[in-house]
């Protein structure tokens, strides 16, 4: 929160002195580390000026608050996996289900502007990896994203959301619902101060965490000029795998994949290619649930009408499981064929 | 033609004797050469049997009409890139213009049942490497084939057809006015025998030979069990480069492909790509041909009406150039919107 320390200075100051207090230390003492950036060593000196006085308050208050954690790089629940990176958040502001931070992750990322068969994919994907124990790592944006996210929650795995606004900041608008579900069934993080407005350059930089905390990254659907790719392209230089999904030659959607599998990517077609990649396809078999899901999802869509109906009725309807239920809907939803009204309650769309 | 000798002797023993002849000579006196086959000597020393003799002759009947060819492994006028093959035929059959032989070719193989789009493609990547002077290498099937030797025909590489039957065999009897059009515009050739009825098993045997004259292979549409991956594979095998157009992981004839990309075929979005393969890329732009065929073929569509109507006739009601009209009804033929009815007239098709 230092006015005019550059960000990936922090951790290498962190790194080179032990701590953040050492690091105020040695800027007092005009002894800092050379870390390869001029450094403001006055702001540094002298860090409770007003204004990031003012945001560590604010910052310690909401810690204060049930579901809030503050992580600094030198706390032992620092997630490892990230700490690896060579620019870690030196401060993770984190809402939810913390646990989430220290299992296996898959990032899954692409386009806001995606097809409805590319949010399918997304969902189904996410919801084999979370079933197969993978935590569903994305960046809370429209389309892929939020379809990711959504099946994430549908299965043991949930899902991390990284947003590139402060932790208390809810963008996009109308994924507010979804950011809702997240903080409570998932975890939401942020390595940017309370109050930090959605800015474009931020994202960039908030797609180092995704990839950094993930195992691999999923690339659903993005166009030629992606921040998908930037993602992917992270996730490469932090030695992770990178998934991409193909598509028809002749839609704008898939020229980012088929860019990706050109220069390396692995080309998939089911979460399974993605388990066995990892070393762990024959413990699971992908598929199998695939079709159960779909005979499942084939009843549900029968027994729907246009009417609304919440999900405990239609399941106490044709005697269904409940959990079963929800992940069928879920994944109706997905494709675009129930809408999720407020209020629980579901209804078949129209074509 | 010996009746028991294998087919991948026959080329073995030539290259050890030097020549057919010479072999039969060393069969004779005893001193064949091992060339690892169990072979029939008394067969090859005795070749003169009657039905081997009636065969020798019609074939020698049929090389004498005009436009027919017969070249054996040591003419000159042998294809010099399918004599480096490692089981190269010993005999061909050629019908139409041998010159096609020679220059830069590339196989487009792909499912017999393939889709709209996937015909349209096969078209379009063969029209496109047609127009940079490559001759379109493909096996006179249904579906990627056909569409295939259409496009190449529409461009100065024109198409080689190389079939799994005897040359004088037309087969399937669906496609008998592509055959016609190959014979008379392309080139078509065959190493069985003349009379030879289709047989499963000389399908994949041919299939080396459209490798084997080919710089590399397109693989357009695919199943995960088809002929086209023996293509590829012997394509590999001979040092060919391999190429295959991704689709959607929800298209069973895109899984074929898929399969060849993980194994390291080159996924490709445009014709430009593969030239851009072959180090000829920057000297020209398919894309932009695509975009003036588009333009083309969307005036002539407006058009057309439902009732049939001649290529020239509608040049001339468009004051459109003739054999640009023709290459654009080509498109719109092989995009599923037209129909070519008898006589060269074209019709719309309806939805």
């Amino acid at each position: 929160m230092l006015p005019g320390l550059p960000r990936h200075a922090a951790a290498r100051l962190i790194h080179a002195h032990g701590t953040a207090p050492a690091v105020i230390e040695a800027a007092r003492e005009q002894r800092l580390a050379d870390v390869g950036v001029d450094l403001p060593i006055v702001a540094i000196a002298a860090p409770f000026a007003p204004r990031a006085r003012a945001v560590a308050e604010a910052t310690l208050h909401w810690a204060g608050q049930p579901g809030n954690h503050l992580l600094t790089l030198n706390d032992a629940a620092y997630p490892p996996q990230l700490k690896e990176i060579a620019d870690p958040p030196v401060l993770l502001h984190v809402q939810g289900n913390l646990a989430l931070l220290y299992g296996k992750a898959i990032g899954i990322v692409g386009s806001r502007t995606a097809t409805q068969q590319g949010k399918a994919n997304a969902g189904n994907f996410a919801r084999a990896l979370s079933e197969a124990g993978f935590t569903i790592v994305s960046g809370l944006a429209l389309g892929i994203d939020a379809a990711a996210h959504l099946g994430g929650m549908a299965g043991p795995g949930s899902t991390v959301a990284v947003v590139g606004t402060g932790i208390d900041v809810v963008y996009p608008v109308s994924n507010a619902a979804l950011d809702a579900r997240v903080r409570e069934a998932g975890c939401i993080l942020s390595e940017f101060a309370l109050g930090t407005p959605a800015r474009k350059q931020n994202f960039p930089i908030r797609n180092r965490i995704i990839s950094g905390l993930s195992r691999g990254v999923l690339v659903v659907e993005a166009a030629e000029q992606s921040g998908s790719l930037i993602t992917a392209r992270l996730a490469n230089e932090q030695g992770r795998d990178v998934f991409a999904i193909p598509g028809s030659i002749h839609s704008a959607l898939a020229k980012g994949c088929h860019k990706l599998i050109r220069d390396g990517a692995r080309l998939v077609e089911t979460a399974h290619d993605i388990l066995e990649a990892f070393g762990i396809g024959n413990a699971y078999c992908a598929e199998a649930m695939f079709d159960e899901l779909t005979h499942a999802a084939d009843v549900l869509l029968t027994a729907l009408s246009y009417d609304p109906v919440g999900a405990d009725e239609l399941a106490a309807r044709l005697k269904l499981d409940p959990a079963d239920t929800q992940a069928s809907l879920l994944a109706l939803e997905l494709a675009g064929v129930v809408e999720r009204l407020p209020g629980g309650v579901f209804q078949r769309l129209k074509r």
